[in-house]
């Protein structure tokens, strides 16, 4: 297993990345970069602390001790134990404050590696290769060297109000094929970390309007000749450890990714050219990042608790009635996405590959849930903060011997601990009041698939549908008959293979 | 185990009962009663469907078949199969419409059983007497007889403003012992369905200011001198099934009842005396009713998914893109209910009596959810429904050959069954748009325990103390100690035979 | 001015009234509408009330006393002398109990007599005859009788999924033209009132794909041969007055109203035929109604502000803290609301015919937040009140000597008063937790324009586009240059005589 | 009146200033503070632009031109100037960027000004001294000089849970009195803006506990021996006015007070030792503020609703129905507010010293609608631009050859305009999602009174007695009498001349 060491090593390649106004040399020595190198970097070491090795790693078939980033979770207790190493890996960074790291990163490859078989046959333009092979030999690739690969699926959306704009827009497309490879032109609009990852994953969310050659899956190293990373303004707080605990970790950066004329050889190619199966998949692909999205998300509603409840100690609120009923809200914002985590395990399902899956409709309504709760829920724990969230000294005013005195007394609650109350307002400030704090909020919304993306596709389901399952109470209820439909269903119109991924 | 005949036959036993300003002769067979009670009937011939023997029903450990009301669930199984049973009643009574049947009146008891012990030693005023006996003997009783014992727990709050108003209120209270029993003299507040049991089974919320006397928990039946019960307005539409197809179902009628001078006998006294003691069990008995509460939320979620589908699917909305977005929230609404449900029961534990109890804080935020969000989504059906809630046609005006023709044309849209879509408003009519609907509406926010008392009591148990567990990743990463609080939490301050009726 | 006496007369003149399964010889006297009917009567005799002279009626250009409905106000006094009169109205008639007495009715024919020209040069299929003659004479002929005309605009919706359902649906269409008159056949799907009005109404809301001879404005006697009324269920308690204080003085009742081959005099059609024509006024014809929507939603506010004063007074809560919070949101809605009313005023235009109309957008937005904050606050009102909304005794039972002594120490807190109680408890009932309440409380949602459909037209004025005036502080702190778009709005494009309708 | 430089000039005045972990030099030219310093010069240059004459300056009755600050309405006309004024200064100050600007923190003297009697009738500790020829003087001086007195009002609040807490905090109190004036020592715990100020405004929220020797109103030059501001991190951008628009323009920073001994002549004491009399202006001496506050509200809303319409359109969502629908809520947002500004305005009433003050139930429920719905509306308003709020090019980025091409194409929508695009972008990321932009979201919470507070405040007004007026309609509903209450209600039992500075 790789250690962090020789992650940050490895990060040392060439590649052209640019963070804001600034081209980076080395992003693992950069300022702007360095701080979240290093925190990808402690979470490769992570898997080396002896006491969490249980968590942190399993041992394979072949008997090779892995990082739990590569179990395959082929029963419900195996589900378990890959949410138990999850839940630990986002304790120990921050509380779900970086929420791609590698182990996310390569969570969403599964469905390649379950049911490869569809994502070559289905390809248009390969010439008849078969790109399992090259499917396989890239997972057991990045396994092997416990590589993290980023994924880059978003293309420009320049005009939402034609379809015919994707067609015209600079998305990524195959340029020209040769017997060795296709060459690749255009940009994907947004990838998350790849700054950061040993290799960019290409893939598409279908548009209507999309060009076959616009549809390519598959898998880039970042220094490779062609491509640029155009980081956006970073938000990191280089060096800010005591003043900014959170935002000083690290800014993972989205970026733009240009591909001007970038070869990729046809074993890096997982499928090209065919927009009917690119439209299956948009959000089966992110089916695993959305499950761990949830899962990092009761986490963060954990920490909101427990911040409700240290901060109101802290002031003297804690105890007034009304306050505690507001408290008891953050109990409940835990206690239903904790929920969700579990019945969806409860409720899972076995893939085509024999992988266990847990329930999509209970994590993607679990997601739901929480993006449509914790603006507002945000906006609570600021409020139960008071001014305990926007006015507190600095650490340099706090070590100035003539100010101590006058900011330690006004700091000082009913528990005592003055200190700590400052540590408990940068946290709160870091998460919730901060250029840092609000892009992760607002990365949440957009991560992976768009919540109206994912409602959209659930009403596709068989069972959502008005002569579905669904709906067979309410017609008992009503009296009335079941009306068996002819016409085929949008969910019963997908392919076979596609469906699997959904349920039993 | 009884028939619904059966139990129609025992309804008529002199128990004296208004309704509004009618004295009931027999409830069995009174216009203002005659539905619900049977309605009841066929709860219990329901056990009697040979195709529902195996949900309905078990064998006991004398090998004797019982309803399933009487199962004591032993494990995580037995649990799941007892939910099972109340998802069945509930689809088998309207999805829901009669919130207390038999099976959910009596599960109330199994808090004595499973650990009666406590009830008899902490009793003040029985001069030793141990009440566990009797305690046990009714529950065989009532199983014998397969009988419905209504609670009846809610003192008058004639004066929320002072604690000293409970005692100088007309509550219940024991006003005389003697060898043989107790005298009782004053009213319960609040008894729904009282006028449809076998028994009455008193007890007591705890409020400030209670007085030891007024700390009674036992068991009275209805026809007992000096017992009279008062129900407030029916909301029955007896005799319109066509029209009103759940209301005419009957109502379950909440009632105030008067016991003046009223004798119970030791041996159906389970506890009196200990005000103390009565505190902590204001939700801890009600707990088993909070859980079948969530179980019904569920399927009334399922139910109103069902409806949104159904009423789109006919007016011919069900395709447009943003009814979908709306539709699919009530799929997210019933989904995080089920995850609640099976959450509860997969994060359970065993009480001291060897119950395989449902985990607490999972039911009552299951519960807290579905409070806090059903009425905008009725709200929401009312208006996916649009005019189709408010205006069409009775049946008879539907018989008329000459209106006919206008008003068969005025209900087709996509699907045809212009019958059909009748039927569907007039459902949606009773759930949403009625005296009775808006009854049952109501009467969940104060089923068993208020929402905000249950809130009161989450913020009590360890686990939510600043210093306790859930505070613990805060702790970790705003970079603070844990202080060990020397002081005892209002939890660990209970009594232990209590606090194990709340976790393992 | 007419009487109570003489509006009860005039409607038994023979019209075919259905209401529910019954078919009403008088709807003066018959069981199922006579509580309305006097309702309304009451309404007329108001208008006699000395001691409400002032405000009830006014003196017009020819010296002749007039009731208020017909009052043309020319100036933002004027309109504020209006408000008060429908304030009154709204009052003294239940606040609000009635969305749709006759001052309401009438107050739509506003737009024809302000600038009836359009109406008529627009008009297709009229060998060029002058309407604007019958325009004005109809307004003389209600305005000397003192009259009600109900309006009947909304068409079938039979499947909202498809433009071309309009032209297939059973709505009222021009079957035949003669020089006498038109004759209409087919169904206005929503009348409310019709069957209490002296004269229905006719009109058309906008959809696309309307045929022209769907396009008819006009009115009809409700007896004319050919005319049927078609009425809901009535929610009405005829002859409940202590019990039931609201819902016993009547159902307005929605309609379906039937036209088998009707007769209409040229004299009493305002438009027929042309589709654009109506597209300019599904919400303009309206205005007025939703400006009075407005203003008895502020009387509703002030209503349940006091109820929650009232009922929390009673059960002793009013004092506590976390109360008074609540009971200040709803000092906040009214005052919201109110807030809208007078600057719909103050922002108020005149329009082409020298009316002052309020501010449209005022109006319209004060209405919408009436309808999106309504649901939650009735729901807190009912929360507020506790069991108090629930369960409390009938008349019948206070009347037993001895029940009272146990009912009124139940119903006493501590302002004493415990029949008050009782009346505040009904009123809640009638208004939140009824048949009759919730029927108002879905009309609101429809009344005239729906909101989405008002959401929707707003986008389209001027001020709206983003090349309007409400971007340009945007583009000021955006640093960006206004850009002149030369391609006209949705606005810009409609006919001028529409839009100065809307503003200067 | 005052020029930019005059004001900058004046800042170097050897005062005392901490921001963060540096001691400021020079308030105009440091770093940290410097940009707000300009912004504010900037304030007053705007009095002195010859096309703002007319709503920036008036004549007084001496015929002196000045700064419209000190502008004292004395009708509603002039109230309507006022807010004009306001208005302006916001539009031209990046709209309402920067909550308190001189004319909003010398708005809050008025109250002294309007009726000093009670201020000095009312206090002690003052051996009988005539306070109010020191307020009108104080008056006078800082309007000759155009100056900002910057208030600081807020007492440190270590533990909210007991009342006496505020005795042994640090809380400035008077420590000495002389024949010259008083000694203070101790901390207020917020003053917004005070290192930019030429006065310090010392006052006092009172709290239960008080102690009379805490009860201070008077005023300090920031540079008195023993005047430490203390201020919080800055989140100024300096120098990034392209990148970051808004939050380049300064950071007006909040900031603790020490006084270590400070002497204060008693011709600069407002008023000293009364807690009864301080008691009853918490929010009076504030309400100027809040109804500036409302009126910032209106044009922030009037910015959201540009921001959406730009927005939108460059992504090409505008013209999509339910975008449509989703930006007139927006709309609706800025017509709640302006109807509650206009309403406060035609609803004021004359204080005791003839001031037209504006209607405070409709400020202070303005306020409150905008504080519980504009995280809500943030939120949508980041949802709205999608990933154009998350990930946009840098400008210089931007400026890159050889990345132009590439960028320009994804910023490229329906309207053209692509670094249209960035410049709006940057707008939305400066207000919603960053340090600077979440600031002044929280401090609207703190803005002078809580939310909270205003709500218990209003609950204590007549007419919100249960036997008040508000209540009128319901027991005429209810069929009720009035109960005239002998008790005194809180709101009658205060000073008469508190009272009259609510209504007439």
């Amino acid at each position: 297993m790789r250690t962090g060491k020789e992650y940050l090593a490895a990060l040392n390649d060439g590649r052209t990345v640019w963070v804001g106004d600034e081209l980076v040399d080395n992003v693992a020595t950069h300022p702007k970069t360095r701080a979240y190198a290093r925190s990808l970097a402690g979470f490769y070491d992570l898997h080396h602390r002896p006491d969490l090795q249980d968590v942190m790693t399993f041992v394979d078939e072949d008997g090779v001790r892995r990082s739990m980033t590569w179990f395959q979770h082929r029963s419900k207790e195996d589900l378990k134990r890959k949410r138990r190493y999850m839940e630990t890996v986002l304790r120990e960074t921050g509380g779900g404050a970086t929420p791609r790291t590698p182990d996310v990163n390569n969570y969403v490859l599964l469905t390649y590696v379950d049911d490869p078989e569809p994502w070559s046959s289905q390809a248009v333009g390969t010439d008849g290769r078969d790109l399992t092979k090259g499917i396989l030999d890239f997972w057991n690739l990045v396994r092997e060297g416990d590589l993290n690969t980023t994924p880059a699926f978003v293309d420009p959306q320049t005009d939402r109000s034609r379809d015919s704009a994707q067609a015209e827009s600079p998305a990524l497309q195959v340029v020209g094929t040769s017997d060795d490879g296709i060459t690749v032109r255009g940009v994907k609009a947004i990838g998350t970390g790849a700054a950061f990852g040993d290799w960019i994953h290409i893939g598409v969310f279908y548009r209507p309007g999309i060009l076959p050659e616009q549809i390519i899956f598959g898998a880039v190293k970042p220094n490779t000749p062609g491509v640029t990373i155009i980081c956006r303004e970073s938000n990191v707080r280089d060096g800010e450890e005591v003043e900014h605990p959170l935002a000083s970790q690290g800014d993972e950066l989205d970026s733009v990714i240009v591909f001007e004329d970038v070869f990729i050889p046809w074993n890096q190619v997982f499928h090209i050219g065919n927009p009917k199966h690119a439209s299956l998949y948009p959000q089966r692909v992110f089916d695993w990042l959305h499950y761990q999205a949830l899962v990092r998300q009761m986490v963060r509603a954990e920490l909101m608790l427990g911040l409700a409840l240290l901060v109101t100690e802290h002031i003297g609120t804690y105890q007034l009635p009304p306050v505690q009923t507001r408290i008891s809200r953050f109990a409940g914002f835990h206690q239903t996405l904790k929920a969700h985590v579990i019945a969806s395990e409860e409720e899972g399902f076995h893939t085509p590959g024999g992988l266990y899956k847990p329930n999509v409709l209970m994590f993607d309504f679990g997601r739901a849930y929480y993006l449509e709760n914790v603006a507002e829920m945000a906006h609570e724990i600021v409020d139960l903060a008071g001014r305990a969230s926007l006015i507190f000294p600095t650490e340099g005013q706090w070590q100035r011997p003539e100010l101590r005195p006058w900011l330690e007394a006004l700091q000082t609650g009913p528990v005592g601990r003055p200190h700590d109350r400052l540590k408990i307002s940068r946290v709160i400030r870091d998460l919730f009041l901060s250029d840092w704090g609000d892009r992760i909020s607002t990365f949440e919304n957009f991560n992976g698939t768009p919540l109206l993306a994912i409602r959209t596709l659930t009403m596709k389901r068989a069972e959502m549908s008005p002569s579905g399952i669904m709906a067979d109470l309410a017609r008992k209820v009503c009296g009335i008959e079941k009306v068996e439909e002819e016409k085929e269903t949008a969910y019963t119109a997908q392919a076979d293979y596609a469906r699997r991924q959904d349920a039993k």
